[in-house]
Protein backbone atom coordinates (compact mmCIF):
# COMPACT_ATOMS: atom_id res chain seq x y z
CA UNK A 1 0.00 0.00 0.00
CA UNK A 2 2.69 2.61 1.02
CA UNK A 3 6.07 1.78 0.80
CA UNK A 4 7.90 4.71 2.57
CA UNK A 5 9.07 5.57 5.92
CA UNK A 6 8.75 8.34 8.46
CA UNK A 7 7.04 11.33 6.40
CA UNK A 8 4.83 10.80 3.20
CA UNK A 9 6.24 12.39 0.32
CA UNK A 10 4.73 12.90 -3.35
CA UNK A 11 5.50 9.62 -4.65
CA UNK A 12 5.56 7.32 -0.90
CA UNK A 13 2.38 7.03 1.33
CA UNK A 14 3.36 5.71 4.78
CA UNK A 15 4.13 1.72 5.18
CA UNK A 16 1.69 -0.78 4.50
CA UNK A 17 2.46 -4.46 2.82
CA UNK A 18 -0.69 -6.35 2.07
CA UNK A 19 -1.09 -10.71 2.10
CA UNK A 20 -3.61 -11.37 -0.35
CA UNK A 21 -3.86 -15.40 0.54
CA UNK A 22 -7.15 -16.78 -0.98
CA UNK A 23 -10.27 -14.98 0.35
CA UNK A 24 -8.46 -13.40 3.46
CA UNK A 25 -5.97 -9.97 3.56
CA UNK A 26 -2.87 -10.17 6.14
CA UNK A 27 -1.90 -6.55 6.57
CA UNK A 28 1.74 -5.62 7.97
CA UNK A 29 1.50 -2.16 9.13
CA UNK A 30 -1.05 0.43 8.78
CA UNK A 31 0.18 4.17 8.06
CA UNK A 32 -1.78 6.85 7.05
CA UNK A 33 -4.13 6.70 4.40
CA UNK A 34 -3.67 3.29 4.34
CA UNK A 35 -7.48 2.74 4.20
CA UNK A 36 -7.19 5.16 0.53
CA UNK A 37 -4.62 3.00 -1.16
CA UNK A 38 -6.66 -0.53 -0.36
CA UNK A 39 -9.81 1.39 -2.16
CA UNK A 40 -7.39 2.32 -5.01
CA UNK A 41 -5.90 -1.74 -4.60
CA UNK A 42 -9.47 -2.62 -4.76
CA UNK A 43 -8.91 -5.30 -1.96
CA UNK A 44 -12.27 -4.43 -0.56
CA UNK A 45 -13.34 -3.57 3.39
CA UNK A 46 -15.43 -6.66 4.25
CA UNK A 47 -13.28 -9.16 3.76
CA UNK A 48 -11.59 -11.86 6.19
CA UNK A 49 -8.54 -10.23 7.76
CA UNK A 50 -5.84 -9.91 10.18
CA UNK A 51 -3.68 -6.95 10.98
CA UNK A 52 -0.30 -7.19 12.17
CA UNK A 53 1.86 -3.99 14.06
CA UNK A 54 5.44 -3.85 14.21
CA UNK A 55 5.85 -0.98 16.72
CA UNK A 56 3.89 2.22 17.75
CA UNK A 57 5.59 4.58 15.74
CA UNK A 58 2.85 6.87 14.30
CA UNK A 59 3.59 5.97 10.53
CA UNK A 60 3.43 2.38 11.26
CA UNK A 61 0.07 2.64 13.29
CA UNK A 62 -2.09 5.76 12.67
CA UNK A 63 -3.83 4.17 9.37
CA UNK A 64 -5.68 1.86 11.61
CA UNK A 65 -8.96 4.22 13.24
CA UNK A 66 -9.85 5.80 9.54
CA UNK A 67 -9.81 2.26 8.05
CA UNK A 68 -12.27 1.18 11.06
CA UNK A 69 -14.34 4.38 10.23
CA UNK A 70 -14.53 3.24 6.50
CA UNK A 71 -15.24 -0.06 7.07
CA UNK A 72 -17.66 0.88 9.65
CA UNK A 73 -18.91 3.49 6.96
CA UNK A 74 -19.54 0.21 4.61
CA UNK A 75 -21.36 -1.41 7.09
CA UNK A 76 -18.80 -4.70 8.06
CA UNK A 77 -20.11 -6.79 10.29
CA UNK A 78 -16.95 -9.43 10.28
CA UNK A 79 -14.71 -9.35 13.32
CA UNK A 80 -11.71 -7.60 12.63
CA UNK A 81 -8.73 -9.44 14.03
CA UNK A 82 -5.27 -6.66 15.08
CA UNK A 83 -1.77 -7.94 16.60
CA UNK A 84 0.78 -6.07 17.80
CA UNK A 85 3.04 -4.80 20.63
CA UNK A 86 1.95 -3.21 23.94
CA UNK A 87 0.12 0.10 23.58
CA UNK A 88 -2.02 -1.31 20.87
CA UNK A 89 -5.15 -1.85 22.29
CA UNK A 90 -4.77 1.48 24.46
CA UNK A 91 -3.89 3.02 21.41
CA UNK A 92 -7.30 2.00 19.70
CA UNK A 93 -9.19 2.09 22.85
CA UNK A 94 -8.61 5.79 23.28
CA UNK A 95 -9.20 6.38 19.96
CA UNK A 96 -12.59 4.76 19.66
CA UNK A 97 -13.71 6.71 22.54
CA UNK A 98 -13.28 9.84 21.08
CA UNK A 99 -13.79 9.71 17.93
CA UNK A 100 -17.23 8.85 16.91
CA UNK A 101 -17.98 6.14 14.25
CA UNK A 102 -20.67 3.69 14.06
CA UNK A 103 -18.37 0.69 14.40
CA UNK A 104 -20.44 -2.75 14.12
CA UNK A 105 -18.19 -5.31 13.67
CA UNK A 106 -15.92 -6.92 16.54
CA UNK A 107 -12.56 -5.93 16.49
CA UNK A 108 -10.38 -8.59 18.14
CA UNK A 109 -7.04 -6.61 19.56
CA UNK A 110 -4.10 -9.12 20.50
CA UNK A 111 -0.93 -7.81 22.60
CA UNK A 112 1.22 -10.41 21.67
CA UNK A 113 4.70 -11.38 22.76
CA UNK A 114 7.49 -13.00 20.62
CA UNK A 115 6.88 -16.70 19.68
CA UNK A 116 4.20 -18.78 17.34
CA UNK A 117 1.34 -15.89 17.45
CA UNK A 118 -0.96 -17.55 15.44
CA UNK A 119 -1.62 -20.87 14.17
CA UNK A 120 -4.57 -20.91 11.27
CA UNK A 121 -5.50 -23.77 9.82
CA UNK A 122 -3.10 -23.08 6.48
CA UNK A 123 -0.25 -21.27 7.73
CA UNK A 124 1.28 -19.78 11.42
CA UNK A 125 2.52 -16.82 11.47
CA UNK A 126 5.74 -16.24 14.43
CA UNK A 127 6.90 -12.62 15.89
CA UNK A 128 10.46 -11.62 17.47
CA UNK A 129 11.89 -8.84 18.71
CA UNK A 130 13.81 -6.25 16.51
CA UNK A 131 16.35 -3.60 17.12
CA UNK A 132 14.65 -0.58 16.93
CA UNK A 133 14.95 1.49 20.04
CA UNK A 134 11.45 1.10 21.05
CA UNK A 135 9.98 -2.45 21.26
CA UNK A 136 9.35 -3.50 17.35
CA UNK A 137 8.19 -6.49 15.97
CA UNK A 138 9.47 -8.56 12.74
CA UNK A 139 6.90 -11.05 11.42
CA UNK A 140 6.98 -14.43 9.27
CA UNK A 141 3.92 -16.36 7.65
CA UNK A 142 5.05 -19.85 6.75
CA UNK A 143 2.44 -21.69 4.93
CA UNK A 144 1.78 -25.43 6.13
CA UNK A 145 2.55 -28.15 3.29
CA UNK A 146 -0.18 -28.83 1.29
CA UNK A 147 -1.29 -32.45 0.32
CA UNK A 148 0.78 -33.43 -2.89
CA UNK A 149 -0.84 -33.19 -6.59
CA UNK A 150 -3.72 -35.63 -7.49
CA UNK A 151 -1.82 -38.64 -9.61
CA UNK A 152 -4.19 -39.11 -12.20
CA UNK A 153 -2.44 -42.14 -13.72
CA UNK A 154 -2.14 -43.60 -10.43
CA UNK A 155 -5.53 -43.42 -10.14
CA UNK A 156 -6.34 -44.93 -13.27
CA UNK A 157 -4.22 -47.53 -12.60
CA UNK A 158 -5.69 -48.39 -9.38
CA UNK A 159 -9.16 -48.43 -11.35
CA UNK A 160 -10.41 -45.58 -9.08
CA UNK A 161 -13.39 -44.42 -11.10
CA UNK A 162 -13.09 -40.44 -11.77
CA UNK A 163 -15.63 -38.56 -10.23
CA UNK A 164 -16.49 -38.20 -5.94
CA UNK A 165 -14.01 -41.02 -5.24
CA UNK A 166 -11.22 -39.23 -6.67
CA UNK A 167 -12.66 -35.69 -4.84
CA UNK A 168 -12.83 -38.03 -1.68
CA UNK A 169 -9.21 -38.72 -1.83
CA UNK A 170 -7.97 -35.73 -2.73
CA UNK A 171 -9.69 -34.55 0.58
CA UNK A 172 -7.72 -36.70 2.53
CA UNK A 173 -10.76 -39.45 2.79
CA UNK A 174 -10.23 -43.23 2.34
CA UNK A 175 -12.52 -44.98 0.09
CA UNK A 176 -13.08 -48.57 -0.62
CA UNK A 177 -14.12 -50.12 -3.87
CA UNK A 178 -15.01 -54.10 -3.15
CA UNK A 179 -12.44 -55.71 -0.81
CA UNK A 180 -9.81 -52.55 -1.36
CA UNK A 181 -9.39 -49.91 0.77
CA UNK A 182 -7.48 -46.72 -0.75
CA UNK A 183 -5.76 -43.51 1.05
CA UNK A 184 -4.53 -40.69 -0.04
CA UNK A 185 -0.75 -41.85 -0.21
CA UNK A 186 -2.05 -44.28 -3.02
CA UNK A 187 -2.97 -41.14 -5.33
CA UNK A 188 -1.28 -38.36 -4.35
CA UNK A 189 2.38 -36.94 -4.69
CA UNK A 190 4.65 -35.85 -2.06
CA UNK A 191 3.52 -33.32 0.19
CA UNK A 192 3.94 -29.76 -1.32
CA UNK A 193 5.95 -27.05 0.76
CA UNK A 194 3.92 -23.68 1.22
CA UNK A 195 5.28 -20.19 0.82
CA UNK A 196 7.19 -17.92 3.98
CA UNK A 197 6.46 -14.13 3.70
CA UNK A 198 8.93 -12.23 6.10
CA UNK A 199 8.04 -8.16 7.02
CA UNK A 200 11.22 -6.89 9.00
CA UNK A 201 10.29 -3.04 9.57
CA UNK A 202 11.94 -0.85 11.13
CA UNK A 203 14.96 -1.90 12.60
CA UNK A 204 18.81 -2.75 12.41
CA UNK A 205 20.48 -5.55 10.87
CA UNK A 206 20.16 -8.11 14.01
CA UNK A 207 20.31 -12.53 14.48
CA UNK A 208 16.43 -12.44 14.98
CA UNK A 209 15.70 -10.77 11.98
CA UNK A 210 18.22 -13.37 10.24
CA UNK A 211 16.27 -16.39 11.81
CA UNK A 212 13.01 -14.76 11.09
CA UNK A 213 13.70 -14.33 7.50
CA UNK A 214 15.86 -18.07 6.61
CA UNK A 215 14.79 -19.01 3.32
CA UNK A 216 11.95 -16.80 2.68
CA UNK A 217 10.19 -16.89 -0.06
CA UNK A 218 10.24 -13.05 -0.07
CA UNK A 219 11.83 -11.23 2.09
CA UNK A 220 10.17 -7.64 3.00
CA UNK A 221 13.00 -5.39 4.78
CA UNK A 222 13.56 -2.16 5.56
CA UNK A 223 15.94 -0.49 3.81
CA UNK A 224 15.53 3.18 4.70
CA UNK A 225 19.21 5.09 3.78
CA UNK A 226 21.89 4.07 0.97
CA UNK A 227 25.21 3.38 2.11
CA UNK A 228 26.64 6.90 2.50
CA UNK A 229 24.34 7.41 4.90
CA UNK A 230 24.99 4.10 7.16
CA UNK A 231 25.75 6.07 10.45
CA UNK A 232 22.37 7.71 10.03
CA UNK A 233 20.81 4.56 9.87
CA UNK A 234 23.08 3.09 13.04
CA UNK A 235 21.83 6.34 14.67
CA UNK A 236 18.45 5.75 14.07
CA UNK A 237 17.41 2.29 14.36
CA UNK A 238 17.20 1.08 10.57
CA UNK A 239 18.62 -0.75 7.79
CA UNK A 240 21.09 0.59 4.69
CA UNK A 241 19.69 -1.17 1.32
CA UNK A 242 23.18 -2.81 1.09
CA UNK A 243 22.81 -4.34 5.22
CA UNK A 244 18.95 -5.58 3.60
CA UNK A 245 20.54 -7.30 1.00
CA UNK A 246 23.26 -8.81 3.01
CA UNK A 247 20.45 -10.45 5.67
CA UNK A 248 19.03 -11.82 2.23
CA UNK A 249 21.90 -13.87 1.22
CA UNK A 250 22.53 -14.46 4.88
CA UNK A 251 19.48 -16.11 5.21
CA UNK A 252 18.80 -17.79 1.42
CA UNK A 253 15.91 -15.75 0.75
CA UNK A 254 14.08 -16.39 -2.58
CA UNK A 255 13.25 -12.76 -2.99
CA UNK A 256 14.28 -9.36 -1.34
CA UNK A 257 11.61 -6.27 -1.48
CA UNK A 258 13.77 -3.20 -0.11
CA UNK A 259 10.88 -1.21 1.11
CA UNK A 260 10.37 1.92 4.39
CA UNK A 261 12.41 4.06 1.54
CA UNK A 262 13.44 7.71 3.69
CA UNK A 263 11.30 10.42 2.58
CA UNK A 264 15.11 12.19 1.46
CA UNK A 265 15.10 9.77 -2.01
CA UNK A 266 13.02 11.13 -4.83
CA UNK A 267 14.77 8.63 -7.27
CA UNK A 268 16.10 5.54 -4.99
CA UNK A 269 17.17 3.44 -7.81
CA UNK A 270 20.41 3.77 -6.23
CA UNK A 271 19.30 1.94 -3.42
CA UNK A 272 18.67 -1.34 -5.78
CA UNK A 273 21.96 -0.73 -7.40
CA UNK A 274 23.77 -1.32 -3.92
CA UNK A 275 21.50 -4.09 -2.46
CA UNK A 276 21.89 -5.89 -6.04
CA UNK A 277 25.36 -6.07 -5.80
CA UNK A 278 25.03 -8.34 -2.71
CA UNK A 279 21.65 -10.10 -3.49
CA UNK A 280 20.21 -10.33 -6.83
CA UNK A 281 16.78 -11.19 -6.83
CA UNK A 282 16.43 -7.73 -5.02
CA UNK A 283 13.34 -5.19 -5.86
CA UNK A 284 12.71 -1.83 -5.04
CA UNK A 285 9.42 -1.63 -3.54
CA UNK A 286 6.69 1.13 -4.96
CA UNK A 287 3.09 2.23 -3.61
CA UNK A 288 0.61 0.13 -4.73
CA UNK A 289 2.99 -2.73 -6.12
CA UNK A 290 2.24 -6.36 -6.73
CA UNK A 291 3.95 -9.04 -6.50
CA UNK A 292 2.47 -12.26 -7.58
CA UNK A 293 3.49 -15.24 -5.38
CA UNK A 294 3.44 -18.45 -6.47
CA UNK A 295 3.91 -21.79 -4.51
CA UNK A 296 6.35 -24.23 -5.00
CA UNK B 1 -5.86 20.07 1.23
CA UNK B 2 -9.08 17.65 0.83
CA UNK B 3 -12.38 17.97 -0.38
CA UNK B 4 -14.20 14.62 -0.13
CA UNK B 5 -16.76 13.44 2.95
CA UNK B 6 -17.02 10.64 4.94
CA UNK B 7 -14.52 8.22 2.95
CA UNK B 8 -11.37 9.22 0.66
CA UNK B 9 -11.11 8.40 -3.02
CA UNK B 10 -8.81 8.36 -5.93
CA UNK B 11 -10.25 11.62 -6.10
CA UNK B 12 -10.50 13.44 -2.75
CA UNK B 13 -9.45 13.20 0.13
CA UNK B 14 -10.18 13.71 3.59
CA UNK B 15 -11.37 17.03 4.44
CA UNK B 16 -9.15 20.13 5.46
CA UNK B 17 -9.06 24.12 4.60
CA UNK B 18 -5.61 25.98 5.03
CA UNK B 19 -6.41 29.95 5.03
CA UNK B 20 -2.91 31.19 4.59
CA UNK B 21 -2.64 34.76 5.97
CA UNK B 22 0.60 36.66 6.06
CA UNK B 23 3.06 34.00 7.55
CA UNK B 24 0.44 32.10 9.67
CA UNK B 25 -1.72 29.03 8.83
CA UNK B 26 -5.07 28.32 9.94
CA UNK B 27 -6.94 25.33 8.94
CA UNK B 28 -10.10 23.95 9.06
CA UNK B 29 -10.28 20.38 9.94
CA UNK B 30 -7.67 17.66 9.56
CA UNK B 31 -9.33 14.71 7.78
CA UNK B 32 -6.71 11.92 7.49
CA UNK B 33 -3.49 12.40 5.19
CA UNK B 34 -3.78 15.86 5.28
CA UNK B 35 -0.02 16.31 6.27
CA UNK B 36 0.59 14.50 3.01
CA UNK B 37 -1.15 17.29 1.04
CA UNK B 38 0.41 20.39 2.98
CA UNK B 39 3.42 18.50 2.00
CA UNK B 40 2.37 18.86 -1.55
CA UNK B 41 1.02 22.64 -1.40
CA UNK B 42 4.33 23.47 0.24
CA UNK B 43 2.77 25.28 2.97
CA UNK B 44 5.53 24.28 5.69
CA UNK B 45 5.65 22.62 8.90
CA UNK B 46 6.95 25.31 11.06
CA UNK B 47 4.72 27.77 10.35
CA UNK B 48 2.61 29.91 13.35
CA UNK B 49 -0.43 27.64 13.23
CA UNK B 50 -4.10 27.02 14.44
CA UNK B 51 -6.27 24.01 13.87
CA UNK B 52 -9.89 24.14 13.89
CA UNK B 53 -12.11 20.88 13.95
CA UNK B 54 -15.49 21.15 13.67
CA UNK B 55 -16.82 17.56 15.43
CA UNK B 56 -15.03 14.84 16.18
CA UNK B 57 -16.55 12.20 13.69
CA UNK B 58 -12.90 10.79 12.50
CA UNK B 59 -13.01 11.85 8.63
CA UNK B 60 -12.43 15.57 9.99
CA UNK B 61 -10.23 14.53 12.93
CA UNK B 62 -7.43 11.70 12.07
CA UNK B 63 -5.34 13.62 10.35
CA UNK B 64 -4.45 15.52 13.66
CA UNK B 65 -1.49 12.65 14.85
CA UNK B 66 0.23 11.93 11.72
CA UNK B 67 0.95 15.84 11.29
CA UNK B 68 1.83 16.21 14.99
CA UNK B 69 4.14 13.62 14.25
CA UNK B 70 5.80 14.97 10.80
CA UNK B 71 5.97 18.42 13.05
CA UNK B 72 7.84 17.00 15.61
CA UNK B 73 10.52 15.07 12.93
CA UNK B 74 10.86 18.29 10.95
CA UNK B 75 12.05 19.80 14.12
CA UNK B 76 8.96 21.89 14.73
CA UNK B 77 9.62 23.73 18.20
CA UNK B 78 7.00 26.60 18.06
CA UNK B 79 3.80 26.30 19.58
CA UNK B 80 0.39 24.51 17.97
CA UNK B 81 -2.84 25.78 18.85
CA UNK B 82 -5.65 23.47 18.57
CA UNK B 83 -9.61 24.45 18.82
CA UNK B 84 -12.20 22.05 19.04
CA UNK B 85 -15.34 20.88 20.47
CA UNK B 86 -15.26 18.39 24.02
CA UNK B 87 -13.33 15.41 23.23
CA UNK B 88 -10.61 16.83 21.36
CA UNK B 89 -8.50 17.16 24.58
CA UNK B 90 -9.25 13.52 25.47
CA UNK B 91 -8.48 12.33 21.36
CA UNK B 92 -4.89 13.69 21.72
CA UNK B 93 -4.09 12.96 24.87
CA UNK B 94 -5.33 9.24 23.95
CA UNK B 95 -3.16 9.27 21.01
CA UNK B 96 -0.10 11.36 22.76
CA UNK B 97 0.19 8.68 25.54
CA UNK B 98 0.06 5.38 22.89
CA UNK B 99 1.70 6.45 19.88
CA UNK B 100 5.62 7.17 20.24
CA UNK B 101 7.08 10.26 18.59
CA UNK B 102 9.23 12.58 20.45
CA UNK B 103 6.82 15.89 19.91
CA UNK B 104 9.28 18.61 21.33
CA UNK B 105 6.62 21.73 20.87
CA UNK B 106 4.06 23.18 22.66
CA UNK B 107 0.30 22.12 21.83
CA UNK B 108 -1.98 23.95 23.44
CA UNK B 109 -5.68 21.73 22.79
CA UNK B 110 -9.21 24.84 23.59
CA UNK B 111 -11.88 22.42 24.23
CA UNK B 112 -14.29 25.11 22.62
CA UNK B 113 -18.47 26.30 23.12
CA UNK B 114 -19.98 28.51 20.55
CA UNK B 115 -19.31 32.36 20.82
CA UNK B 116 -16.00 34.19 19.95
CA UNK B 117 -13.29 32.07 20.54
CA UNK B 118 -10.20 33.71 19.71
CA UNK B 119 -9.60 37.67 19.53
CA UNK B 120 -6.18 37.87 17.94
CA UNK B 121 -4.74 41.25 16.69
CA UNK B 122 -6.04 41.37 13.06
CA UNK B 123 -8.90 39.20 13.30
CA UNK B 124 -11.66 37.48 15.37
CA UNK B 125 -13.02 33.94 14.79
CA UNK B 126 -16.70 32.67 16.25
CA UNK B 127 -17.68 29.56 16.24
CA UNK B 128 -21.46 28.14 16.28
CA UNK B 129 -23.36 25.00 16.65
CA UNK B 130 -24.34 23.09 13.30
CA UNK B 131 -27.09 20.52 13.24
CA UNK B 132 -25.36 17.67 12.50
CA UNK B 133 -26.12 14.83 15.06
CA UNK B 134 -23.23 15.42 17.32
CA UNK B 135 -21.76 18.26 18.21
CA UNK B 136 -20.65 20.15 15.53
CA UNK B 137 -19.23 23.97 15.24
CA UNK B 138 -19.13 26.48 12.11
CA UNK B 139 -16.39 28.91 12.52
CA UNK B 140 -16.13 32.25 10.64
CA UNK B 141 -12.71 34.57 10.75
CA UNK B 142 -13.71 37.86 10.42
CA UNK B 143 -10.81 40.51 9.74
CA UNK B 144 -10.80 43.58 11.77
CA UNK B 145 -10.67 46.90 10.04
CA UNK B 146 -7.58 48.00 8.63
CA UNK B 147 -6.21 51.64 8.19
CA UNK B 148 -6.95 53.76 5.49
CA UNK B 149 -4.45 53.92 2.63
CA UNK B 150 -2.02 56.51 2.90
CA UNK B 151 -3.00 59.50 0.75
CA UNK B 152 0.38 61.12 -0.38
CA UNK B 153 -0.97 63.86 -2.08
CA UNK B 154 -2.32 65.16 1.43
CA UNK B 155 1.31 64.44 3.22
CA UNK B 156 2.38 66.32 0.52
CA UNK B 157 0.00 68.85 0.60
CA UNK B 158 0.25 69.08 4.66
CA UNK B 159 4.40 69.31 3.64
CA UNK B 160 5.10 66.86 5.76
CA UNK B 161 9.19 65.46 4.43
CA UNK B 162 9.01 61.66 2.94
CA UNK B 163 10.36 59.20 5.04
CA UNK B 164 10.36 58.34 8.23
CA UNK B 165 7.31 60.55 9.37
CA UNK B 166 5.25 59.00 7.00
CA UNK B 167 6.16 55.80 7.91
CA UNK B 168 4.81 56.67 11.75
CA UNK B 169 2.20 58.30 10.81
CA UNK B 170 0.72 55.45 8.89
CA UNK B 171 1.58 52.66 11.86
CA UNK B 172 -1.28 55.15 14.27
CA UNK B 173 1.81 57.64 15.70
CA UNK B 174 1.12 61.21 16.02
CA UNK B 175 4.32 63.50 14.65
CA UNK B 176 4.94 67.26 15.31
CA UNK B 177 6.34 69.55 12.98
CA UNK B 178 7.00 73.16 14.05
CA UNK B 179 4.28 74.02 15.94
CA UNK B 180 2.03 72.14 14.04
CA UNK B 181 0.67 68.43 15.52
CA UNK B 182 -0.36 65.45 12.66
CA UNK B 183 -2.31 62.95 13.63
CA UNK B 184 -2.98 59.36 10.95
CA UNK B 185 -6.59 61.14 10.26
CA UNK B 186 -4.75 63.92 8.37
CA UNK B 187 -2.91 61.27 6.02
CA UNK B 188 -5.04 58.23 5.95
CA UNK B 189 -8.41 57.76 3.73
CA UNK B 190 -11.22 55.59 5.57
CA UNK B 191 -10.44 52.49 7.54
CA UNK B 192 -11.18 48.92 5.54
CA UNK B 193 -13.07 46.40 6.04
CA UNK B 194 -11.54 43.43 6.27
CA UNK B 195 -12.46 39.71 4.46
CA UNK B 196 -14.65 37.15 6.17
CA UNK B 197 -14.05 33.53 5.68
CA UNK B 198 -16.82 31.32 6.72
CA UNK B 199 -16.48 27.17 7.23
CA UNK B 200 -19.71 25.45 7.60
CA UNK B 201 -19.67 21.27 7.67
CA UNK B 202 -21.31 19.15 8.29
CA UNK B 203 -24.83 20.25 8.55
CA UNK B 204 -28.42 20.66 7.56
CA UNK B 205 -29.21 24.36 6.67
CA UNK B 206 -30.06 26.01 9.75
CA UNK B 207 -29.86 29.67 11.05
CA UNK B 208 -26.74 29.56 12.87
CA UNK B 209 -25.19 28.23 10.04
CA UNK B 210 -27.04 31.24 7.88
CA UNK B 211 -25.87 34.34 10.70
CA UNK B 212 -21.85 32.74 10.37
CA UNK B 213 -22.16 32.92 6.69
CA UNK B 214 -23.67 36.79 6.58
CA UNK B 215 -21.74 39.04 3.91
CA UNK B 216 -18.90 36.40 4.02
CA UNK B 217 -16.20 36.92 1.35
CA UNK B 218 -16.25 33.12 0.66
CA UNK B 219 -18.51 30.40 2.27
CA UNK B 220 -16.86 27.04 2.15
CA UNK B 221 -20.39 25.00 2.85
CA UNK B 222 -20.81 21.16 3.10
CA UNK B 223 -22.34 20.21 -0.01
CA UNK B 224 -22.33 16.61 0.56
CA UNK B 225 -25.28 15.35 -2.18
CA UNK B 226 -27.47 16.37 -5.16
CA UNK B 227 -30.52 17.31 -5.30
CA UNK B 228 -31.34 13.72 -6.12
CA UNK B 229 -30.47 12.61 -2.58
CA UNK B 230 -32.21 15.52 -0.30
CA UNK B 231 -33.38 12.76 1.61
CA UNK B 232 -30.38 11.42 2.56
CA UNK B 233 -29.29 14.75 3.03
CA UNK B 234 -31.81 14.92 5.93
CA UNK B 235 -31.12 11.60 7.14
CA UNK B 236 -27.32 11.82 7.49
CA UNK B 237 -27.16 15.58 8.78
CA UNK B 238 -25.63 17.07 5.44
CA UNK B 239 -26.82 19.55 2.93
CA UNK B 240 -27.37 19.03 -0.69
CA UNK B 241 -25.31 21.69 -3.66
CA UNK B 242 -28.45 23.40 -3.97
CA UNK B 243 -29.12 23.55 0.03
CA UNK B 244 -25.68 25.40 -0.04
CA UNK B 245 -26.27 27.68 -2.12
CA UNK B 246 -29.68 28.80 -1.06
CA UNK B 247 -27.48 29.68 2.61
CA UNK B 248 -24.58 31.50 0.43
CA UNK B 249 -27.71 33.52 -1.38
CA UNK B 250 -29.53 34.20 1.58
CA UNK B 251 -26.33 35.08 3.24
CA UNK B 252 -25.34 37.98 0.99
CA UNK B 253 -21.99 35.98 0.35
CA UNK B 254 -19.62 36.81 -2.07
CA UNK B 255 -18.29 33.90 -2.96
CA UNK B 256 -19.07 29.75 -2.21
CA UNK B 257 -17.60 26.90 -1.93
CA UNK B 258 -18.76 23.75 -2.76
CA UNK B 259 -17.13 21.24 -0.08
CA UNK B 260 -17.41 17.79 1.50
CA UNK B 261 -18.58 16.04 -1.62
CA UNK B 262 -19.70 12.63 -1.21
CA UNK B 263 -17.61 9.65 -2.35
CA UNK B 264 -20.53 8.71 -4.40
CA UNK B 265 -19.50 11.47 -7.18
CA UNK B 266 -16.18 10.70 -9.33
CA UNK B 267 -17.59 13.40 -11.05
CA UNK B 268 -19.98 15.95 -9.20
CA UNK B 269 -19.67 18.52 -11.45
CA UNK B 270 -24.04 18.19 -11.61
CA UNK B 271 -23.58 19.55 -7.99
CA UNK B 272 -22.02 22.81 -9.12
CA UNK B 273 -24.71 23.05 -11.89
CA UNK B 274 -27.63 22.86 -9.62
CA UNK B 275 -25.88 25.35 -7.27
CA UNK B 276 -25.32 27.81 -9.99
CA UNK B 277 -28.92 27.99 -10.41
CA UNK B 278 -29.41 29.14 -7.10
CA UNK B 279 -26.30 31.44 -6.90
CA UNK B 280 -23.91 32.09 -9.47
CA UNK B 281 -20.45 32.63 -7.93
CA UNK B 282 -20.23 29.20 -6.92
CA UNK B 283 -17.45 26.84 -7.45
CA UNK B 284 -16.48 23.33 -6.80
CA UNK B 285 -13.51 22.86 -4.43
CA UNK B 286 -11.08 20.01 -5.73
CA UNK B 287 -8.01 19.05 -3.58
CA UNK B 288 -5.19 21.09 -3.31
CA UNK B 289 -7.57 24.28 -5.08
CA UNK B 290 -5.95 27.02 -4.18
CA UNK B 291 -8.44 30.84 -3.73
CA UNK B 292 -6.80 33.92 -3.87
CA UNK B 293 -8.50 36.53 -1.38
CA UNK B 294 -8.32 39.99 -2.33
CA UNK B 295 -9.20 42.42 0.32
CA UNK B 296 -11.88 45.20 -0.34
Amino acid sequence: MGTGGSMPTKYRGLPSVVLRRGSELLMFDCGEATQRQMGAAKLGFNKKMRIFISHMHGDHVLGLPGLFQSMSFLGRQQKLEIFGPDGIAEFIEGVNNTVKFNQRFELEVHSINPGKILDAPEYTIIADNLEHGIECLGFTLIEKEKPGRFDLEKARNLQIPEGPLWKKLQAGGTIIIGDKEFGPKDVLGHPRSGSKITYITDTRPCDSALELAKNSTFLIHDSTFDNSKSDKAKECGHSTAQEAATVAKKAQAQNLVLFHISAMYEDASHLLEEAKKIFQDTSLAYDLMKLPIKNP
